[in-house]
Formats: structure tokens, C-alpha cells, sequence
């Protein structure tokens, strides 16, 4: 059964580190080697990969896909497809590996949900799968 | 063994929704517990989950995409290099769980293909993996 | 266990075409049906499959995936935050599908190490997982 983390996001746009949450539920698994499918079930975040040690990477990634949104007539009456872009463009999914019931990243690699339409309560799925015999 | 869905696009660009086609994968699947891999064998289509309610979401993104392609000058002789640009951004591979034998999607989320050089007959693959027992 | 492959970029930013380097894993792995996961544990590089037939695509792509970029003044002190972004957009985790031993792409697909920062040494991650029995 996949593990359910609720996260609360402080801002209209900004990269959560969930990195060591997904730890957790990797360890409380007891999968030794496997893989771990993360899944984000909104239309308006996002997932994403990328370096968690100098906090500036963030605020620039957040800039950066900010600036990327082209300036086009949007219809869509709620006023966020901005946000529904910006999820298509990180994506919903990602898969990574677990060896010796680690986490495999690389060095200044975290998991972050990507939050295109805060502040809200989001959820993130977390499902742990052990290598068949 | 993948399931291949064939799916035949109306227009040059558009987002076709494939989530009941991909439900009654599942459900024909019989898989109760596990993950459902969804991969797209072309390089100018991809795959992206986004709103399924609002119609207008779609066009949104659509345009939004197409306005996301920059004025480069391309060389590949074909001409679609837009659209490889664009498969590349939404990706080939989304990865959904399976809880109960149902598709886990939030409220708010359907899966589509996503054609960016049409129309054209387009495959979509399709593999459910139950969890090792 | 995952097969780390060790690939040398040689230049600043380039699409590396690794979909020979994957086949041999999953042959070497002798897996029938399955499913393969591709992951690169690295923040300024990432993964893609896109055509690997008219060379002129690789180029086209990383001119356009370069002009994305927008021009915004970014504060992360390394200098490459565009890089960063990119490897947000092209995404690090891949998962494609084996049957009858064989990696399933289409006709003019490639996996692809996208490096944005090189040239480096890039480590690119390979777990062939097959079915549950």
C-alpha cells in the first residue's frame, strides 16, 4: 500500500524538500533492495529532483519556472493555468532506487514537491516495492 | 506483457485524455496491489498528467506549450523540431500506483497522451506489475 | 543491484545517446519481462529519450532546451543555475519496459544522459527488475 505524507505548503510557489520524509517511509518498509515510486496527485504541483544544499538553488528555480510561463491568453476561469503548466513541465511522477535499504541520490540531490498554486495542503504518495524473490 | 493501446489524434497538438483506456488495462489486469507503467514509443508525443475537468485547462496548455518553444533556428530537415522539443519537456514515461485495483489519481487528474505532431496513429504501452507476493 | 554506468561528457552541454549502454545491462541481466528504471543522480544533467536518428535533433534540442532558459538574475553562486533548470525540465528518473529480454523503444527512439554542465564524469544508474512470478 502506498504511504500517504500530507505536506503543508508556505507560499504560493516554492520547492518543499520532502527528501527526508521519503527516507523515513523507505525505512519503516524494511525494503532492503527495491525501488520507491513517488506520486503527486494535483494538477497545480509538481515533482522534482535537483540540489538541495545551497538554499539560492531553490529561489532560482522557482524564478526561473516562473519566467518560463509565456505570456498567452489563458481561459481557464480559476486563473491558475500558470500552475498547470508549471506540473507538466515537472512532472508527476518519479521513480528512485533503494540498495541495501537506502535511498540511492546523488550527493547534493533532494526531492522536492514543486508547489505552482499555494499556500495548501498537499499529499504526497510513497510507495516502497521489494525486488520479487 | 505490455498492453498496447492504439490511439489515432485528431489534430496537430492536442491532449488526448487516455485515463479510461488505461483503467480498463488495469482492470482487465486483475492486479489488486502494485503500479501501473505507462510509456509512449515516439519522439514527437509524450505523456503528462493534468486537469481533466475544466476543458479549457487543455487548450491552455496547449498553447502555453507551443508559446514555450523558442525562436531557435532548427535543422532538422523534417521541420518538427518544435515537437521534439516538446516531448522531451513532457517526457515518455509516467508511473501510477494501483491500490485495490483501482488507479490511484487525485481528484482532479486524468492521463494524457500528448501529441505534438499530428495527426497520427500514436501507441501508448501500458504495464501493470502486481507487488512480489 | 543497480549497474552504475560511468559516462565522460565532452562538452558543455550535450545529449549523450546511452540506449546501447541500457541494452547491455538488461542483457547482461538476462531478464525476460520486466521492467527497467534509469536514474541520474546528478542536479546540473538529466535523462531523455528523444529520436536518435537525424544527429540534427540532438543539436536542435540542446539549442532550444539552451534559449529556454529565461533571463532572470540568478543568485546560486556556482554560476549554474541554468543548468539546474534544465535538468528540472528533462527530469531524472526514466522507467521503460523489457519484453522477451529486449528493451521496448520505438523506431526512432534513444535514451539519452543530458548533460547541461560538463563536461564531467556522469554516473547514470540501471536496475532491470522483472516481473514477480
Amino acid at each position: 500500500m502506498p504511504v500517504q505524507l500530507d505536506v503543508r505548503t508556505g507560499s504560493k510557489r516554492e520547492l518543499r524538500d520532502i527528501t527526508s520524509l521519503v527516507k523515513e517511509v523507505i525505512s519503516a518498509s524494511g525494503v532492503q533492495q527495491g525501488v520507491c515510486h513517488i506520486f503527486v496527485p494535483h494538477t497545480t504541483a509538481g515533482l522534482t529532483l535537483n540540489e538541495n544544499w545551497d538554499p539560492d538553488v531553490k529561489g532560482d528555480l522557482i524564478r526561473a519556472l516562473e519566467a518560463l510561463v509565456p505570456d498567452v491568453r489563458f481561459r481557464h476561469g480559476e486563473g491558475n493555468s500558470p500552475a498547470h503548466l508549471l506540473s507538466t513541465i515537472a512532472g508527476a511522477s518519479e521513480t528512485v532506487l533503494v540498495r541495501d535499504g537506502e535511498l540511492i541520490l546523488g550527493t547534493w540531490q533532494g526531492i522536492y514537491l514543486a508547489e505552482f498554486d499555494g499556500p495548501r495542503s498537499r499529499r504526497v504518495l510513497v510507495k516502497v516495492v521489494p525486488d520479487p524473490a
